[in-house]
């Protein structure tokens, strides 16, 4: 079997027109110039006021494993677009990049970089679509598994997703994303091969209809895993058959071997009012412990309305409203060239306008810090500078807001982290991911690290990611020069 | 490099609780006792009146590969769930079920068999998730494909979604799906050379941005492709220096070297307004074969009102609308149990009985045929059977609704053909895929098949699945007899 943690080569999952550029960069002898390219996003998905960033440790065996194979140089010389020339460069391809990245788990906000690439052009550009395509995905879904851990209010949420999920990668990647945004397990095994997930499951219906009766499906399922025995109780008829049943089962069969019920499951109906019925029918049969597990199309909203009604869930199973993000299915990170080495050698700033303001990059070769205050803890900032500036906390720090730079506030007793981790040095790994327990302990710490206000799902409070004055005025003074740089282009083309 | 579509091992892809059935069945001694599932789905997306099935040819990949590793056996023990018993028939796994599936690019309906599983329970359990999981994804983007691509009246729909698809595969298995619906090509380059889908694509913004202006990054593509020439004019001003510099680039750098160009791509703006102006100064400046290629988050409403706006768009590219399914990102494909061998070796019918009709499974192992008149060619009615029913076609038919019996039609001069193709017989494959160009051929004369009625997207007309008559007097017989079967169960509950 192959192991497709680090053995699948994605090199060729790129754009078409990456690979026309880097022919062309070449062609055009432009290949070594240095840029920077930022990959960021613009909105929050749900209209929510954080995301997590994920993905990266999928990135990272792309970038690993980034060479063409014979077979690869064969099929791009059949496109007949590309030179000779080029397929040489493909063949001796080696990634010589810096990389950057935030690390996996992090709450993340609109416009901040997430991963920077710096190097080259003919490989910066290259990577693109690998580094927008792991990190969107698995963003996407950790970001939803936090809203959904957090209303369950410490109940566990099981990501039980992999049959409706987009795809194989999207069912193993997407346990994985779901994990490190705080559910405690997945059905899918491989995800449990793969990222030590733990896997769970028991029966489906067909086991309960396979059996002459109710009773004897369960009996058989208990005689089996006595010490693991979560019976599924709504192929018939959840509270006049199937709990009845399971207590039944409870009784003749676990208890003679000593062994106490793990839980119930429900999979359709009300679960509101079944599961307040179940709890009072278990616990007049003496089993308190045994848990009630609740799956059927949930999603954050649901998790909080069931426990609004009080709903006598303690583990709750989600699908296919997680693994897809079903209510906003895609991550829209982006790309973007922020700086270019100039004739002389110097690295200089490139903005992309548009007509609509959130739309225009910010310029220029950056860093990122996350401001915490030092008495509570909390995240009261991020803070993008050129990469040039250092923020010293040991002095006061007065942030304004970019968009109403009227809106100032001085930060004392401050503690600035950056978060921008270099990943690779001059294309060599630098960097190892923690374990996914790890990240998983890590995003739910910056969670809590960040304010209330931030993390509700009806218009949160936007956080503030602010821009140091230097590169404030930077980007000021581009979006002039670029007006002025269009009216000119504007001019020239009018005289053809 | 691995090529993924034959060699990737996805056996552990599967839920854990068909692997604790499966180890359940064993320890009982219930292994090879044979069943039939079907999977099928109940709802079309986007409220459409049809779906296209697509994923079969992966489907069979996993089936062809269904072994388990020493690795995977060593994982399983780890879980302290399995017998030793199970994990060395695991090992000696041979999948020996008969299959049966609809071919890809088929229009099908809610509550139809797509794919049927018949085989000994341990086995035919087991493939749940992979069936499912192959199904749903390729079939939800080859329904949107077509919707898309109907609307746009022949012009061509190019698929540019890589970037923002749910992970790895669901980028080169969505262009996949994509081209099965009818899309010409795709943006990404490893769905060319798996699935022979032309990749295309030329430039991004940042190749602008690269150059001292518009006019040089344009000059520089048009020498390096003269041949295949199509500019992003809008990096700064579609219309003020996009059109006039690639206009200019046209006549200074094609024309003389004796080329034609391809055409303009706009990515931003109101693409209505500008395509228009955009098609008169291409032509006034006398290039009107140079063609209008828009992109910017289309889906197949916003395709169709440019078209009764009259934009002068030629080619569209859509992205995440498409890969993702983003307006309903989910297929909602269900494997269900519809006989099983009793005692006596006969193969009896099973029937799972919800609260909501529509979740109410028709039980019974069955054929599916699809009845066309002779005259026109069109698809009147579905018609499903017991299996050992054979329809035909020489004689009159009368058929009814089975949600409303009064309503009944009697069909002369149609012809019936089966839909479900034996796919598996004892596990050795007996069915090859067509080719991809094929598919996508068979899928839009089929829809051409369909009436327009049921192809619209607002209040499609309810295309007719109807059931034989046997198979409707043992569906509603069943029905009877699961109440009261319950009714028993729920008796003997109480006794307890």
């Amino acid at each position: 079997m192959i192991d497709i943690k680090n053995e699948r080569n994605l090199t060729m999952l790129t754009d078409f027109y990456e690979l026309t550029m880097a022919n062309g960069y070449l062609h055009k002898g432009m290949q070594d110039r240095q840029v920077v390219f930022d990959m960021f996003f613009r909105r929050i998905p749900d209209g929510g006021g954080y995301a997590i960033v994920a993905g990266l440790e999928q990135l990272m065996q792309y970038l690993d494993n980034l060479q063409f194979s014979e077979e690869d140089i064969a099929f791009l010389r059949s496109k007949n677009t590309f030179s000779e020339e080029f397929l040489d460069y493909l063949r001796r391809f080696k990634f010589i990049c810096d990389v950057w990245a935030i690390k996996e788990g992090t709450p993340v906000y609109p416009q901040e970089p997430l991963v920077v690439v710096k190097g080259p052009v003919i490989q910066a550009q290259l990577v693109e679509t690998m580094v927008l395509l792991s990190l969107n995905y698995q963003s996407l879904i950790a970001t939803k598994s936090t809203r959904m851990n957090r209303v369950a209010e410490g109940r566990a949420i099981m990501e039980f997703g992999s049959r409706r999920a987009q795809s194989y990668d999207a069912a193993m990647l997407g346990a994985r994303a779901a994990y490190i945004g705080g559910c405690t397990s997945t059905a899918c095994v491989i995800a449990d091969q793969y990222y030590n997930i733990p896997a769970v499951g028991t029966m489906a219906h067909s086991w309960v209809q396979l059996f002459p009766d109710e009773y004897e499906a369960f009996k058989a399922y208990a005689e089996i895993y006595p010490d693991n025995c979560t019976l599924l109780i709504d192929t018939y008829d959840a509270l006049n058959s199937g709990i009845p049943n399971a207590i039944r089962c409870f009784n003749e069969v676990l208890l003679p071997k000593g062994f106490r019920p793990q839980g119930v499951r429900i999979d359709s109906g009300d679960i509101a009012y079944l599961s307040k019925k179940m709890r009072v029918m278990l616990d007049e049969a003496g089993f308190p412990e045994c848990k009630i597990v609740a799956s059927n199309s949930l999603d954050e909203y649901i998790i909080r309305d069931l426990i609004l009604q009080d709903a006598k869930v303690d583990l709750f199973g989600v699908g296919e409203n997680l693994i897809t993000s079903r209510s906003e299915p895609v991550f829209g990170g982006v790309y973007k060239l922020v700086a270019v080495e100039e004739e002389d050698g110097r690295l200089a700033p490139r903005i992309k306008i548009s007509e609509s303001p959130e739309k225009i990059t910010t310029p220029g070769f950056k860093k990122l810090y996350r401001l915490y205050d030092r008495k509570s803890g909390q995240a009261i900032a991020d803070y993008i500078t050129l990469f040039e500036e250092k923020v010293d906390d040991t002095r006061p720090l007065t942030i304004f807001d970019p968009n109403a730079v009227w809106k100032k506030k001085t930060l004392r007793n401050f503690e600035a982290v950056e978060l921008l981790t270099p990943i690779y040095e001059k294309g060599k790994r630098v960097y190892t991911s923690p374990s996914l327990a790890e990240i998983q302990r890590y995003c739910r710490r910056e969670l809590d690290r960040t304010w209330d206000e931030v993390k509700r799902f009806e218009n949160p409070h936007r956080y503030y990611v602010d821009l140091s004055q230097a590169l404030y005025t930077l980007k000021s003074s581009m979006l002039d020069e670029s007006e002025a740089k269009i009216r000119a282009m504007i001019e020239q083309a009018k005289e053809q």
